[in-house]
C-alpha cells in the first residue's frame, strides 16, 4: 500500500505514559529498542540508560547510532552484577547505578525527550543498587507528557501499581536450553 | 565505559534461530522492531513482512527507512481482517497474505539477508489467510543460518514445537483498559 495512503491515528489527549516490561523471557530491552525505533518515525527525541550491562558489546550501540540524534544511548553499569566471577565490589555497582539515576532525572526534567527508557532498572532495584522510593519519586513527579519506560525482571509491585502498560515476557522456550549458544543479533 | 573496551562474544557455532513472540500482551512487534535495530549494528540484512497491518501509518515506516539498506519492510495487509468495519472480503485478504507468502519464500531463499521477520503472521494463520503446512514448509526447508522470526498472538502449537526461541507477551495492564487512547510512538 501507498504510504500517503495510509491512515494516521491522532489520540484525543496526549498522555505520558509509564509502562513497565518484565518477566523472565526474553524481548524486555529488545522491545524498548522497538520503541524508539518507531518513536523515531514520529522524529520524536529518545535517551535510553542502560542500568545494568556495560561491559560487553551488543548490537544495539552500533544500532542506535543509525538513529542519532533522535535517540542517545548511555551505558552506565559495570556488568553483571554479583554473578560470572563479577569483578568489582557491590558498592562500586551501587556508586553506578546512583549515577545513572541521577542521569535518569536530569533527563528527564531537561524538556529534551519524549520517552525515556530506563534498562534493566527493575532488575537494579532488585540488586538493591537503586532504592525503591527512588524510583518512585521518578515515576510520581515525571513530566505529564513524557513516555517513561522501566524494563527488567521482577519488577516491583509498587512499580507496576503506578503504570499504565504492563507486559510480563514469559519464557516458553529459550535456545540455550537446547544448548545453543547466544546468537548475534538475535541475543545480543 | 568506552566502546573499544567491551567485550565481544562470539558464538562457537552458527545457528539459525526459529524464534517465536507470541502472547495478547503489548510489545511483539516492537521486539521484532528492535532485533531489526540490533542486528544493524552488526550490518546484518534485515527483511519485515507485515503480514495484517497495512492501512493505518505506525512510526515504524518512517523509523526503518533510517536502518536503510540494511533492513526493508514489506506492509502487505489491508489493515485489520475481519474487524472494525472491515471493507474488504476475506478472499481478498487471503489473496494478500498468499502473495506475503511467497515474498516470503522469495526472501528466506534470497541469500540476501541474515533475519526474516513475518510480522503477525501467526495472526494470519488463525484467520485462515494461510495455512499450517504453508508456514510449517518455510520453517522446515528454510536455510540453516538466516534466522526466522514469527510474531503474532495464538502461535500455533507445531509452529511453537520447531521453535528454538518462544517469548509468551502477556499483559499484566494496558492503558487503554483506564481509557488511554493509543499514543504514538508507544502503541503505533
Amino acid at each position: 500500500m501507498d504510504q500517503d495512503k495510509l491512515k494516521l491515528f491522532e489520540p484525543g489527549e496526549k498522555v505520558g505514559i509509564v509502562m513497565v516490561v518484565t518477566g523472565q523471557g526474553k524481548g524486555k530491552t529488545t522491545s524498548a529498542l522497538g520503541i524508539a525505533l518507531r518513536a523515531v518515525g514520529y522524529d520524536m527525541k529518545v535517551c535510553i540508560i542502560e542500568f545494568i550491562k556495560g561491559d560487553m558489546y551488543s548490537g544495539e550501540i552500533d544500532g542506535i547510532k543509525r538513529l542519532s540524534p533522535n535517540v542517545e544511548l548511555h551505558l552506565t553499569g559495570k556488568g553483571f552484577c554479583g554473578i560470572m566471577e563479577d569483578p568489582y565490589p557491590f558498592s562500586e555497582h551501587r556508586a553506578n547505578a546512583q549515577d545513572a539515576l541521577k542521569l535518569a532525572k536530569e533527563k528527564l526534567f531537561s524538556g529534551n525527550f519524549d520517552i525515556l527508557i530506563l534498562d534493566e532498572i527493575n532488575n537494579a532495584l532488585r540488586l538493591k543498587l537503586v532504592d525503591l522510593p527512588q524510583i518512585l519519586e521518578l515515576i510520581d513527579n515525571k513530566p505529564p507528557l513524557i513516555h517513561l519506560i522501566l524494563t527488567g525482571r521482577d519488577a516491583h509491585p509498587e512499580v507496576i501499581k503506578r503504570a499504565h502498560t504492563v507486559t510480563e515476557m514469559k519464557e516458553i522456550k529459550h535456545a540455550y536450553r537446547l544448548g545453543i549458544e547466544p546468537q548475534k543479533g538475535i541475543d545480543y
